[in-house]
């Protein structure tokens, strides 16, 4: 990957040309699909075809691409000028009061009705990516179907099939979001003591890391978010780490202790993936066994990962190698890994039931786990991006056990 | 609110005995209403109803609760022993080794249909919060009742209606969150300066209360996030503050700028809110004037909350108050404020279209906003409890301009 997309001096963001480049795909689709209207609610697809990140609440948004190649928009009033900053012109619009009503005596999902009125698409064929805006904090509404009185088609495969291939300049994108999730994890490791608190080294150490950021992109970085830094780190420890997805303790790093991290940036509001299995002090001969066959395990990973494979594949060969090699198929408690990007999991998943056929431009994350009840956990997780012939790691951070040991003294 | 709760050597969080209470509540509500069993999908009220705070992802996990009883889940395998750990023990669960499907060739769902199988309440009358597991991240999935067959009665009011009046051990934790987000607050404040970058400032401060949080709490904090500090402060600051939910901006704080600052503690998992319009320098006059009037409609927003009022009457006394008496209608963006506590934003709503009947024990945001375009916003935001005959604020931070200015100098 080494087209250069961003030159020094740009902003580290999707421009305004590849955003019409997507709307101009899901017009074509409607088309082939004989769909007169698209609704779309999720925030990050809403962002995925417009531009416009938001703070998503209770306040529903919908973008709407027609088949004619109209975009329009429902929007609650508080996101207007943020709408008009941020988002693509539109062909008409939407504004409600608030929610629920702000005096309107009308659901959002009624004014939403009114602009798909205008646009001359009720009694249509009308999709979305889902039937009616999902239940983020207290919001509580009908289905869209139920409101307008006739069938949507929800699919979020219309839009999420797309966002699967990565662009060169998400590419790009998410290359910087790994060198900064590497940067913090460093600062973090090197940070780490005997009686250190999770959360503060932790933060600690992503705070630097940020500061690092802002000094070296200064205004390239643009925040595509209302919370969390750019560069992050964090990590759980001791017998916590069994739970694939422990959640923070209290309490402080001890001599022996496993420690499962996880680091990432977000550049341009793409995310990286980095995690790593560390000890404390001199690691035990039950602890490097689990070590070895965890690093081998993400090494056939990385190794079957080529386009022209399915994701069911690549899984395959990652659970052949636990159980036939490796004898550990009972310790396995997730598959491989997931694609990602905007969101940090996204479709579709190194699973043994997701048949997806692998193409250059999607990226991974590739983990394989071990989990020793009572004892730790063992997984490593790197970002990698299928290339025109295998696959290339884009987190560069060092993966052997000797660099992974915090000293004891 | 002068109870006590939680005695000084107490883990601050709700007990095994209120989590019981809350089951044995929605048990009645089931055959009340008749309802056979009710499938609980969202994040968050699974935690509510059992104590099981995790990571949420595209791996549905359900809680189900039956007319006669009986709490069953579904789960991933991933998150079981998380689960075991945390949760409540349960009469049968339903274990899936993946999602899509790990190699069981059947989506999760599926392995929802079979455990309500096992508890003879197919073909009855089951209810769910939502109609299937809401599209995290890549999940895709149909809707349960497309699964099962079925009708499945949707209605997210069931549970999150009881989440309205807090307990006495909910509000004791969200006073215990607002001290810890005043505290970060007054460290945010205490160290911005001419020249700083507000995403260095805001989590310099927000790392510093979580450590001073540690160090006086202990072992009685517990957390109950993956992500993210129990204390933290923000701010946006300049013309981006007209915005009501700005995004965080590169650049620094410059003399004259408004800033309109958020922060907030998370104790057991429940949060305060706190919100604060600063001025760095000397205010000029029109800062002044939209101040004082900012500060005026908070105020009407504290005396008009009582029990027996209804919410759109709360807002009917801000709105009228922002029209007759100061004329500013038109810089109003959004209503007055919301419910919260496990999540940032609850039902129900300070809204002219919300009429639910205020109760002792619900705990609001006060947050009338006043929005000048292209100049900025003014917006304070105070946590506020429901009590017998009013209303008290539980985040103490200082109101008034002379305590809000940061020094140019």
């Amino acid at each position: 990957m080494t087209d250069i997309v961003f030159s020094e001096s740009d902003r580290l963001e999707i421009g305004a040309d590849e955003y019409l480049l997507r709307r101009d795909r899901v017009f074509h689709l409607l088309t082939d699909r004989e769909i007169d209207a698209l609704c779309v609610f999720g925030p990050t697809r809403v962002a995925y075809l417009s531009g416009f990140f938001f703070s998503p609440t209770e306040r529903p948004i919908a973008l709407v691409l027609t088949a004619d190649g109209k975009v329009a928009a429902l929007l609650p009033n508080l996101e207007l000028s943020h709408f008009q900053q941020q988002g693509p012109e539109l062909d008409d619009s939407a504004i409600y009061p608030e929610y629920p009503g702000g005096g309107s005596g009308r659901h959002p999902l009624l004014f939403l009705q009114a602009l798909l009125g205008r646009l001359g698409v009720l009694g249509k064929r009308i999709a979305a990516d889902v039937d009616g805006y999902e239940h983020r904090w207290g919001y509580r509404g009908p289905a869209l179907s139920t409101v307008l009185g006739q069938p949507v088609q929800a699919n979020v495969a219309l839009i999420d099939d797309l966002r699967m291939v990565k662009s060169a300049a998400e590419i790009a994108l998410m290359t910087e979001a790994c060198r900064w999730g590497d940067h913090a994890h460093r600062l973090m490791q090197d940070s780490i003591r005997v009686g250190s608190e999770e959360l503060l080294i932790s933060h600690g150490a992503s705070l630097q890391a940020t500061r690092d950021l802002l000094a070296e992109l200064g205004e390239r970085y643009v925040p595509k978010a209302r919370e969390g830094l750019p560069a992050n780190a964090m990590f759980i420890r001791g017998s916590n780490t069994a739970h694939p997805h422990g959640l923070h303790e209290a309490g402080t790093v001890g001599v022996g202790d496993v420690l499962v991290t996880g680091a990432y940036g977000v550049v341009g509001g793409y995310e990286s993936e980095l995690e790593r299995t560390m000890v404390v002090g001199e690691p035990g001969a039950e602890f490097q066994r689990y070590f070895a066959a965890m690093l081998a395990a993400q090494q056939v990973g990385f190794d079957a990962l080529r386009p022209g494979r399915t994701c069911a594949e690549v899984e395959g060969d990652v659970r052949r190698f636990v159980r036939d090699h490796l004898g550990m198929d009972g310790l396995v408690r997730h598959h491989t890994g997931h694609a990602f990007g905007l969101e940090g999991h996204e479709h579709p998943f190194l699973d043994l039931d997701d048949h997806t056929v692998i193409e250059p431009g999607m990226v991974f994350s590739v983990e394989p786990g071990l989990y020793v009840p009572e004892f730790a956990g063992f997984r490593h997780s790197d970002t990698v991006v299928i290339t025109a012939t295998g696959s290339e790691r884009l987190s560069l951070y060092p993966r052997e056990l000797d660099a992974l040991v915090v000293p004891a003294g």
